[in-house]
C-alpha cells in the first residue's frame, strides 16, 4: 500500500474522530443543567479548575520552554554533527528536535485542557440528568468522558501521523525519499519527549492538587468536625471537586495522550528495522491499528446503555467488549494486508496473534484489577476485616494486599512479552539473514492492548464527571432518590478509574520493551555496534541500581507533596471555622475561594523538585558514566539503559503497589458503609477512613506520576541517546 | 605464605575468639540475677523462647532435610557428571555439597541457639546491675551480645576454613593439591546455601513470632485496655519479651552467621580467579581479615565503659570507632603480606584501599541509619509533626521518610561499588592480559566492610537484652530510678538495632556483587563461555521483572503473616480478660503459657509459605527459561542471573525502606513520649503509636528477611547452576 494511502487512513480515521468528538460534546452541552443551585456549585467548580489550569500550563510551559532552549542550544551549537545524525546540518537536525518537542508539549497540554474543560461542563448535566434517570445519567457522563477520550487519542494520531506526513514531504537534498521514510521516526522523538515532559507536571501538579484538597478536606471535616463528605460547610470542598477534574481528568488525559504518542514513535522504529520485508507499511503499522481502534472506541461508546436496575458496570463491560472484538477484527484484516512480504507469506499471521496476546493483556488487566479492588472479593474484605482492630491492622492489610496485586500483573506481563517475542521471531521474518520479527512482536502486542484506548479512556474520565456529579447533587441538597444514583454511578466511576490505571501500567509494562529498543536502535545508529545491556558489569549495575532508587525517591517527593499541601489545606480551613462561626450553623459562607488558591500554590511549588529530578538524573547518571568509562566502552550509553530498565521494572511493581493498595483501601471504606463490620460510625469505618486516607496520595498522585515518569525516561534517554555516548 | 600457616591462622584466630566468648559467658553468668520477682519473669521468659526455638528448629531441621535429600537425589543419582565438575565422581560430589550444606544449616542454627542462649541469661543480670550503676548494667548487657557476637563470627569463619582445611587433605586421586585448592570453594558453596536456608527460617519464623506478640500486646493492652507496655496484667506480654530473644537474637545472629559464611566463600572463588597472581594466599585472604577483624571486635568491646551521666550511644560509638581503627591497622599489613606478587609490587595498596572503602562505607551507614531514624534529625520529627494531624498524615509521611531513606544509602553504595572496582582494576594485576583485579577489589571492599561485624553484632544483640531487662524492671515493679536507667539503656538498644539493619543491607548490597561474580564464575566453569547477563533481551528482561516481583510477594507474605498471628493473640488475650475479670483488678494472674503457645503455632505455620517461595521461584524461573531457550543459548542461566541481580536491587532498596521506616516510626512516637507535641496520652500520641504499630512488621520481619533473601537467592542459584545451563 502506498504511503499516500496509508497517511489518508491514519489521517482521515483521525480527524473524522476529531469531528466526532466534536459533535458528541455539542450533544453533552444540549443536555439540561439543573436547578440554580446547582449551576452555583458548578461555577465554582468550573472558575477554580480553569483558573489552576491556567497557572499550572503557565508553570509548564516556562519549564518546557527552559528544556526546548537546552535542546536548541545543545543540538544545534554545542554538540558537533555525528556520521549517525538522521540529517546532517545540525542547525536542521536542532530545528526538527525542538519543534516537534514544542508540538508535543503543546499537543499534551491541549488535550489535558480538553479533558477537563468538557468534564466540568458534563458534571452538572449528569447531575440534572440523574433527575430523570440513571440510563440518562449514565449516557450523559460517559459521552462527556469520551470527548475527552476520543479527542486525546486522536490528537495524538493525529500530532505523530502528522509530524510524518509533513516531513515526508522535506527529504533532504540528495536523499532518497525511501531512506528518508526510515529516518522521519528518529527526527520526531522529541514529540514523544515533549508529550511526556508536560505530562508528567500535569499528572503530578493535578495528582497534588486533589489529594491534598481531599486529604485536607476529609481530615478537618469528616474527622475533626464531624460533617459529611461534600458538605457545603466545608471550606474546602470545592477545591475538592476541582481537584477530581485537574488531577482525574486533565491529568490522565495527559497520561494517556503521551503513552499513546510515545509507545506509537517507539513502534514506528521497530517497523523502520522491517524496512527490508514490509517497507513504508510496517513504518505506520502502529498509527493505521490506531485509526482503526479509535473507531471501534467510538461504536462501543454509543452502544452503552441501561435500565434502571442493572449494574452500570456491566454495561460499561459490554461496551468494552464490543470494543475488543471490534479492534481485533479490525487488526486481523490490517495484518493481512500490512504484513506481507513475499520472503514470509504466513508471517502477518504469526502477527495477529501477537496482536491478539495484547488484546487478551488488556483484558486480563481489567480482571485482575476489579480483583485486587472491588468489595466483591477477598482481598478487599481482609483489609475491611482488619479495620476491627483499629487502623494499624487496616493499614499493614492495605499495604500486604497492595504489594500482592503486583503478582499476577508481572506474570501476565511476561507471558505477554515472553510470547509476542517468540511467535513475532517464529513469524519468519529475516533481517540480514537472522530472524527479526521478535521486537516487532512485541510492539504489535503493544498496539493491541491501544486498540481500545478509546474506549478505556472514556470510562475513566467518567470517574471524576459522576464524582463531581454526586457533590453537586449532595451540595444543592436534592431529594434522595437522586443521590441514590449519582452514588451508584459514582461507584462505577471508582471502579473504571482503578481499571484505567491497570490497564496505563499494563501498557507502559508492554510497551516498555519497544521504547528500550528505540534507545538501543538509536545508539547502534550512532556507534553503528550492538548495545549489551550487560548488568553483571558493576558500572551497569550501578545503573540499574540508581535506576530503581529514583522510583523510591520520586514517590517519597510526590507522597510528601500532598502531605505538605494537605496540611495548608487543614491550616486554613480551621482558621475559617475558627474566626466564623457561623459556618458551621449554616449562616454564614465559608470561603472556598481561599482554599482553592492555597492549594494551587501549594501543588505548582510542590510539583516542580520531583518533576526536574526525574529529568536531571538519567541525564547525570549517563554524562557521568561516560566519564568513567574508556573510550569505545559506551560505559554511559550502557548505565543509561540499565537505569531506564531497571527503573521501568521497579516503577511497574511500585505503581502497580500504591494504584491497587490505593483502590482496595477506598472501597474497604465502602464496603464497610454499606453496612458491614458496624457500618458507619462505627470503629472500623474510622479505622478504614484511615486507610482510605492513607491511600488517596498513593494511587492519585505517586502511582500515575509513576506512569509517566516511566515512559518520561525512555524519551529522554531516547531523545538525549548522543550525549551518552 | 604457605597453606598451612595461613589455616592456623585463621582456625586459631577463630577458636581463640571461641574460647574468649566461653570466658566472656561465664563472667556474665557470674553476675547477681537479682531479685525473686525478677527470677520469675525471667524463667517464664526462658522458658518460652527455648521452647519456641526447639519446635523452630524441629520445623526447620526437617525443611532442611528434605533440601539436602533432593541435593543428594540429584547430584548423586538423577544428574550426569560434567567436564565443569570440581569432582569427578559424581557420587562424591553429591557427598560434598550435600555434607557442606549440612554443616552450614547446623551451624546457622547453633549460631542461631547461642545468641539466644545467652540473651535469655543476660537480661535479668542486666536489670539486676541496673539496681547498682549504669555503667555495670551496659557492661553486663554489651558483654552478653559480645558473646553472641564473638560466637557467631568465630563459628562461621571456623565452618568455612575447617572446611577448607579438612577438604585440602582429600586431593581427588590424580589431581595436583595446587589445582585442588582451587577447587575447594566451589565444593562448599553449599556451606553458604545451607546457612542462608537456616538463616531464611530463623529470622522469618522469628521475626514474626516476635511482632505478632508485640503487635498484639500493644493493640489489645495499649490501645483497648489502656495499660502500658510490659504491665503483668496483659497475658501476652510474657509472649512479647520471647519475641525479642527469638527475632532479634536468635533471627539477626543466623543472618549475620550466613551473610559471613556466603560473602567469605563469594570472596574465596574471586581469590581463585587471580590464582595466578597470589596463589592461595589471595582464596584465604578474607578469612585472615576475619580473623583480624574478631581479635579487633574483641578490643573494641572490652574497651567500652561509662559513667552514670553520659550517653550510653557515644561509649558503645568509641568502641565501634577503636575497632574500625585496629580492623584498618590489621588489613594494612595483611594487604601488605597476602597479596604480593612480583607482576605487580603496589597492587596491595589499592586493594588496601579498597579495603578502605568498605570501612568507610560501613561508618557512613552507620551515620545514614542515625540520621533517619533517631528523633533529634529532621526526618523522624516530620513523622511526629504529621501526628499531630491523627495517623494518616503520620503514616503518609513515615512511608515517605521510609522512600526517601533509600537514597543516601544507595549512592553510598554506589560509590563504594563503582571506586572499589576501579581500585582493583588499577591495581595492575592482569590475568591472561587482561586487567583483572576489579572484582576482587569489591571482594575486600566487603571484607573491610565486615571486619567490624563481631562489634556490631554485639552491639545489636545488646538492644533485645535491655529491652528484656526493661521488661523485667517494670514488671518486678522496681523503683523509678532503676527503670529509668534500663529505660535509656532500651533507647541506646532501639538505635544499635537500627544500625545493624543498616549495616547489614549495606554490606549485603556490596556483597551482592561478589556472589554474582561466584554465579557468573560457576558458569564460566562449565560452560567455558563468559555469560553477560543482557537485560535487553526480552526474557532476560522478564526474568529481571520476576526478581523485582517475588521481593513485593515475599514481603506481602511476611507482612501479613505478622497480621494474622497477631489477630490470634488478640482473640486469645480478649478471652482471657472477659473469662477472668481478676486480671485487670490485679487478683487473677494472666495465663502467659497460653499466648507463647499460640504466637509460637502461628509463626512456624506463617513461615513456610514465603520460605518455600524463595527457594522454589528461582528454580523455576531457570528451568523454565533454559526450555524456552535454544540449545547453547544459556538463556536459562542468563534469566536466573537478571532476576538474581534485580532480586536484590529491589531487596536492598525494599529492606531500606522498610527498616529505617519501622525505626522511624519507633521513634517518632518515642519522641513524642518525651513531652513533644502534648507528650504521652496525646492525640498526636495517639497517632504516632498507630505508626509503630504498623512499622513492627516492617523493620522486624519482613525488613531483615529481605536481607536473609538476597543471600539465600545467590547461594541457591550457585549451588544449582548447573541446572540453569
Amino acid at each position: 500500500m502506498p504511503l499516500s494511502t496509508l497517511l489518508v487512513i491514519v489521517l482521515g480515521g483521525s480527524a473524522g474522530a476529531l469531528i466526532f468528538a466534536v459533535g458528541l460534546s455539542r450533544w453533552v452541552l444540549a443536555r439540561g443543567t439543573g436547578t440554580p443551585e446547582m449551576r452555583v456549585i458548578s461555577d465554582a467548580i468550573q472558575e477554580g479548575a480553569e483558573a489552576y489550569l491556567r497557572r499550572q500550563n503557565k508553570t509548564i510551559a516556562l519549564l518546557a520552554v527552559l528544556v526546548a532552549a537546552a535542546l536548541a542550544i545543545g543540538y544545534g551549537l554545542l554538540r558537533q554533527s555525528m556520521p549517525g545524525d538522521p540529517v546532517s546540518d545540525r542547525t536542521m537536525l536542532a530545528f526538527y528536535i525542538t519543534l516537534s518537542f514544542l508540538l508535543g508539549a503543546l499537543s499534551s497540554g491541549v488535550a489535558g485542557y480538553m479533558g477537563m474543560w468538557v468534564s466540568i461542563r458534563t458534571n452538572i448535566r449528569v447531575a440534572a440528568a440523574a433527575t430523570s434517570s440513571l440510563n440518562a445519567a449514565l449516557q450523559t457522563a460517559l459521552r462527556g468522558g469520551a470527548v475527552s477520550g476520543l479527542f486525546t487519542v486522536a490528537m495524538s494520531l493525529l500530532g505523530v501521523g502528522g509530524l510524518f506526513a509533513v516531513l515526508s514531504t522535506f527529504a533532504p537534498a540528495g536523499m532518497d525519499p525511501s531512506v528518508w521514510v526510515q529516518k522521519i521516526p528518529f527526527v520526531i522523538v522529541g514529540y514523544g519527549f515533549g508529550a511526556s515532559f508536560v505530562a508528567l507536571f500535569a499528572q503530578l501538579g493535578g495528582g497534588i492538587y486533589t489529594k491534598a484538597a481531599d486529604v485536607g478536606a476529609d481530615l478537618v471535616g469528616k474527622v475533626e468536625a464531624g460533617i459529611p463528605e461534600d458538605d457545603p460547610r466545608n471550606p474546602a470542598v470545592i477545591a475538592d471537586l476541582v481537584g477530581d477534574n485537574v488531577g482525574d481528568c486533565a491529568g490522565r488525559g495527559a497520561d494517556l495522550f503521551e503513552s499513546i504518542a510515545a509507545e506509537n514513535i517507539g513502534a514506528m522504529i521497530l517497523g523502520v528495522v522491517l524496512y527490508q520485508a514490509f517497507g513504508v507499511a510496517g513504518i505506520l503499522f502502529p498509527l493505521v491499528v490506531g485509526a482503526a481502534g479509535i473507531m471501534a472506541s467510538i461504536v462501543g461508546i454509543m452502544s452503552v446503555r441501561t435500565n434502571e436496575t442493572e449494574d452500570p458496570m456491566r454495561a460499561l463491560n459490554r461496551g468494552f467488549y464490543l470494543t475488543t472484538a471490534l479492534v481485533s477484527v479490525a487488526i486481523f484484516f490490517i495484518c493481512k494486508t500490512l504484513l506481507v512480504t513475499p520472503d514470509a507469506p504466513g508471517a502477518w499471521l504469526y502477527f495477529f496473534f501477537c496482536a491478539m496476546v495484547g488484546v487478551a493483556t488488556s483484558v486480563a488487566f481489567v480482571f485482575i484489577t476489579q480483583y485486587y479492588t472491588e468489595y466483591r472479593y477477598r482481598p478487599v474484605q481482609t483489609i475491611a476485616d482488619a479495620s476491627k482492630t483499629g487502623p494499624a491492622t487496616n493499614i499493614i492489610m492495605g499495604i500486604s494486599v497492595g504489594l500482592e496485586s503486583t503478582v499476577m500483573p508481572v506474570i501476565t506481563i511476561a507471558i505477554a512479552l515472553v510470547s509476542s517475542f517468540m511467535l513475532g521471531r517464529a513469524s519468519g521474518i529475516m533481517v540480514d539473514g537472522e530472524a527479526a520479527g521478535g521486537l516487532f512482536g512485541t510492539a504489535v502486542a503493544t498496539m493491541g492492548m491501544l486498540g481500545s484506548a478509546g474506549y478505556i479512556l472514556a470510562m475513566d474520565v467518567f470517574g471524576p464527571i459522576t464524582d463531581n456529579a454526586g457533590g453537586i447533587v449532595e451540595m444543592s441538597q436534592q431529594p434522595p432518590e437522586v443521590r441514590e444514583k449519582t452514588d451508584r454511578l459514582d461507584s462505577v466511576g471508582n471502579t473504571t478509574k482503578a481499571l484505567t490505571k491497570g490497564y496505563a501500567i499494563g501498557s507502559a509494562a508492554l510497551a516498555a520493551f519497544l521504547l528500550f529498543s528505540a534507545y538501543l536502535d538509536e545508539v547502534r545508529n550512532y556507534t553503528g555496534e550492538v548495545l549489551h545491556v550487560d548488568l553483571s558489569k558493576p558500572q551497569v549495575f550501578v545503573g540499574g541500581l540508581l535506576g530503581a532508587m529514583l522510583v523510591f525517591w520520586f514517590s517519597s517527593l510526590a507522597i510528601r507533596a500532598v502531605s505538605a499541601a494537605a496540611q495548608s489545606v487543614i491550616t486554613e480551613v480551621r482558621r475559617q471555622f475558627r474566626e466564623k462561626p457561623g459556618i458551621m450553623l449554616g449562616t454564614d459562607k465559608p470561603d472556598y475561594g481561599a482554599c482553592v488558591d492555597i492549594v494551587t500554590k501549594g501543588a505548582l511549588r510542590a510539583m516542580v523538585l520531583p518533576g526536574a529530578l526525574v529529568v536531571i538524573f538519567p541525564v547525570v547518571v549517563g554524562v557521568l558514566f561516560r566519564q568513567l568509562g574508556g573510550p569505545g566502552e559506551r560505559l554511559g550509553a550502557e548505565a543509561v539503559a540499565a537505569f531506564l530498565m531497571v527503573a521501568t521494572i521497579t516503577g511497574i511493581l511500585m505503581a502497580g503497589f500504591m494504584n491497587n493498595g490505593g483502590g482496595a483501601w477506598d472501597n474497604a471504606k465502602k464496603f464497610i458503609e454499606t453496612g458491614a463490620h458496624g457500618g458507619k460510625k462505627s470503629d472500623a469505618h474510622k479505622a478504614a477512613v484511615v486507610g482510605d486516607t492513607v491511600g488517596d496520595p498513593f494511587k492519585d498522585t505517586a502511582g500515575p506520576s509513576l506512569h509517566v515518569l516511566i515512559k518520561l525516561l525512555s524519551t529522554i534517554t531516547l531523545v538525549l541517546a548522543p550525549l551518552f555516548i
